[in-house]
């Protein structure tokens, strides 16, 4: 049910990663961002998306990338999201060990978040589930919507 | 002295930042990063960039970018290159104020560095005696040319 995403995936993509981005709670991205702009984020250059489709449905999806160029291409990066209807069934989880394996497969020697929102309790439970930890903390790092400035943590996981 | 850089700078600019890459022991660039990534890097989409320049020589240079897109959008990052005939001058001192002056002025709220590799002490040195403290430290986070892998610090600084 996770498999490799394809450009023809982001038409179901873009509803969700609109729908999290409106949400001004979990990540830095313009509520305006340009399609053209969501697309290369998932499908540009160095990046490998994986899509969760159940009945020709897609309802989360992750990508990973190299989190620096050259010399510090070893640690990856990973972005996660999850359509609103299709949250609180482990779906994250899922998500998250295929993420570890995959980045793993890859080569990458860890797996490293820059950007966790301190607020965003569900995630920061998961990543500590599947044994991240902090390794930074961003003083209000992020304007969120409705609590205003709060930190933003970097987690960082061995693979 | 220290001015805004225009396109024209580039070709001055080019190579203090190949020597910078070819060094291996400071920026998570590939060494064979092409000019163009190297002119977007500098010139790219959101970044300004600042030269400092004697006797119409350009000898160093920084930039400064939103380090987050949207509701991160208030902290900037920077990086600063100088030539290695221009080092151990004070001229990354001058910079490093200069780029705190602008990013201020830019109106973000705090400045901080991504990825300062750890064995890279004058440049620790320096941007602690500018008030940056370590708000993060990635494990082996860079594979320095002679040291193998070393931590890359983060750092960050209220304006």
């Amino acid at each position: 049910m996770i498999r490799p995403a394809t450009p023809d995936d982001f038409i179901q993509m873009l509803p969700i990663f609109r729908e999290v981005v409106t949400g001004g709670d979990t990540y830095a991205f313009e509520t305006d961002t340009s399609n053209e702009d969501a697309y290369a984020y998932w499908f540009g250059k160095g990046v490998k998306s994986f899509v969760y489709e159940t009945q020709g449905h897609i309802l989360g999806f992750y990508k990973i990338i190299a989190n620096q160029r050259g010399p510090g291409n070893h640690i990856a990066n990973a972005s996660f999201m999850i359509a609103s209807n299709a949250r609180h069934q482990g779906l994250g989880k899922k998500l998250g060990q295929d993420c570890l394996r995959h980045a793993k497969e890859m080569g990458f020697r860890a797996l490293q978040f820059n950007f966790v929102i301190s607020s965003n309790e569900p995630a920061v439970r998961l990543w500590k589930s599947l044994g991240f930890r902090e390794i930074g903390r961003i003083p209000q790092g992020f304007r969120h919507k409705i609590l205003g400035y709060v930190d933003a943590l970097i987690l960082f996981r061995e693979l």
